[in-house]
């Protein structure tokens, strides 16, 4: 069986992809590929995600500059989420979220409120001009 | 506004959630909460999840005794994904996953095939009694 066989795409053809960062274990971003987006981050060693608002294709850092290598790619036990070790690459120290942040995971839980707890690296302004 | 109103809940009325262990920065595993299961863990700070399958709430290690001690909850930028750093109880070393491996994400990406590069720490059978 062909290896993108095994993984069990959704009813919209997408598995979930998990980013962590190798060089810290901090995770960076969640995003969606389809078959397509698979193979070509496989073959290139680049993250390309689907996706889901444009419906198309995505290289990560295509916009941003702030493309993903990807040195490893995890299954999970029911073949459905994908985890992906990556170099965040394009500013140091590395900027995953579109907002400017390192990580997109930056709103933490505070009792009875969410707080954002990361700092904005660059402005998004200057990110996307 | 309700800090359980702010999450994004898709059309099902659940938001996917990543397990990170504290102490080693592994992504343990990923499942789904609904507004009811977050509630819950974020009173009891014992990870409770929504099974899809059985359409039920799940507290991590109900029957495999596995249960997450959850340390902080992480809310992505776009607010429909949630991040928790856990503890993982029950066994040592950590098992989070049903297969008897410590994380679910044991199938590597190796060329054109997927192989399996974690131990099973304890059998399922044992685990499942």
């Amino acid at each position: 069986m062909d290896w993108l066989d095994q993984v069990k795409w959704d009813s919209a053809g997408l598995v979930p992809v998990i980013a962590q960062e190798q060089s810290s274990g901090d995770v960076l971003m969640f995003a969606w590929m389809d078959r397509e987006a698979l193979r070509q981050t496989v073959e290139t060693k680049r993250a390309v995600y689907f996706s889901r608002s444009r419906n198309r294709l995505w290289t990560k850092g295509e916009a941003s500059g702030h493309h993903q290598q990807v040195h490893e790619i995890r299954m999970d036990c029911d073949n459905d989420v994908l985890l992906m070790k990556v170099t965040q690459h394009g500013h140091d120290p590395s900027i995953a979220c579109h907002t400017g942040r390192h990580s997109c995971f930056y709103q933490r839980q505070d009792g009875n409120r969410w707080t954002d707890v990361e700092p904005v690296l660059k402005d998004p302004g200057a990110i996307y001009t």
